[in-house]
């Protein structure tokens, strides 16, 4: 397969569907629905919408039936990029080239901006499941899946945790710690939510839940080295970024040898969960290829 | 009945309830848990829980199974008021009498405390409506309810279309817009998530509903009146807050006998929609009754 007409076919599906979800026209107080979209569409790669239609496809479910869950996924990000880059946060001006939505809007619309596309988000799951004829109890269960990934226990406590540790000696324990919850969380709810709307069997769920752990954890390692590594044309942010704001690094806990060592070990255990999938699992082996081999 | 027993007995179900969910041990970051916590905890009067909880009885449904969304109601008004407070929004350093979560824990915290409170809801209703034997398509037309009132058409996009007011000419019109997304949109929210998890008939759900959307409005109608002649005690915030804050108020918009008027007619409309039901629904008119008399 190519995989990157697959990841262009498939971020145009996504993009169309968010444009139905959050119209350009709408009913919402104009500015808001304004300062939503401008973090909404402005050119993010979409591999978590991608990752959760991929999960479903591996087992055999509809794209329309997912893809309400991959609307939500990268509005969930959208907002958590959006908190982020706030003053009270990380203080960032810049992100994919372009001014951050605080900047542009101001602080307070910012905030509200990523409340609404949070809240939305779970608007977008519940009425996908209500419209698509999806199984409600795995609506529900990949809901959960969903929250818990970007929750307290997922990606807000890695913000937390990332907050608590800046300035403190990067250990591998706590990098992995942070990395788990505040990037691979989500990717992995992705991974978890494609598979239980798309009516996976026990076994296969276990399976794409290992994938997707892998993939999670080594997705934020790569970056991490990219960051160190890469010019901002590849990351969309400026190069040595991270260690400007001391963040926990996984290069900066074990070195950039051993960092790349564990990307290639993660990357090695998210293919062989996919051993027994035939083809309908090669968009996901080609993502972990993609995503640790641009690093490494 | 006796409202008042009534409303400290729901109050303490739902407050074990919440320490159920978020309990002071948990395996959260020790600050996010402490800031969640400090909110969530803070002596609220837990009305849109009571209100859920009372629209599940008037359809004779068991507190139990509403007691996830009454849970997931407190969480989300809970984190409403920090985002609120923060800096970038009112700025207040007060709330209910204590610093508000900002002065406490940083605004980067009560930023992501809040973020953690709204995602942390919806898991909850999801767990809630998995584990409790809920009718699963009632539960997703509830957690549907919920965030949109919740979000960027109701009280999200009532928060931006007031940041958006301040200043201007204070109309019936502009403040209706402002109050029935900002404040009514989640009170209404909880009386319909109450009564669709509770198994309300189409018809009793219409009633009800009309009811919420009264109840809602006389709500932050009673509440303007309370900021103009009522004390810090009464309404938790200091007196004369909201016109320091050049807030758009009903008594602003029309004057206050007006105002008194139209909370009455609300009251009427309230009541009036609730006539069929036997003395089921008894809280309900109660408590239309308790929030519009003490402003009138």
């Amino acid at each position: 397969m190519n995989l990157q007409r697959y990841l262009e076919e498939r971020s145009r599906l996504v993009d169309r569907a968010l444009e139905r979800v959050l119209p350009q026209n709408g009913t919402l107080p104009g500015m808001l629905n304004q300062a939503m979209r401008y973090s909404l569409f402005s050119g993010g790669k979409r591999i978590r919408p991608i990752l959760a239609l991929a999960s479903g496809e591996a087992v055999g479910a509809p794209l329309a039936r997912v893809l309400p869950f991959a609307c939500a996924l990268e509005m969930i990000h959208a907002y958590s990029l959006i908190h982020d880059d706030l003053p009270a946060m990380d203080d960032d001006d810049l992100r994919r080239g372009k001014p951050t939505n605080h900047v542009v809007f101001g602080e307070g619309m910012a905030v509200l901006a990523g409340d609404g596309l949070l809240t939305e988000a779970f608007r977008v799951m519940a009425e996908g499941a209500l419209r698509h004829g999806v199984d409600r109890t795995a609506a529900l269960r990949a809901l959960r899946e969903v929250a818990i990934g970007a929750g307290a226990a997922g990606m807000v406590g890695g913000q937390v945790a990332d907050l608590e540790a800046e300035g403190k000696k990067p250990t591998r324990t706590r990098v992995e710690y942070i990395h788990t919850r505040k990037t691979a969380a989500l990717l992995r709810a992705a991974v978890r939510a494609g598979a239980l709307v798309g009516g996976a069997q026990p076994k296969e769920f276990a399976r794409l839940d290992r994938y997707g752990t892998a993939l999670g954890l080594a997705f934020q390692v790569a970056d991490d080295i990219l960051d160190v590594e890469g010019g901002t044309d590849k990351t969309g942010k400026r190069a040595g970024r991270d260690a400007e704001l001391h963040k926990v690094t996984y290069p900066a806990a074990v070195g950039i040898l051993k960092a790349k060592r564990r990307a290639r070990e993660l990357l090695d255990d998210a293919l062989a969960a996919l051993k027994p999938f035939d083809q309908s699992a090669e968009p996901l082996r080609q993502i972990a290829l993609f995503v640790v081999e641009r690093a490494v």
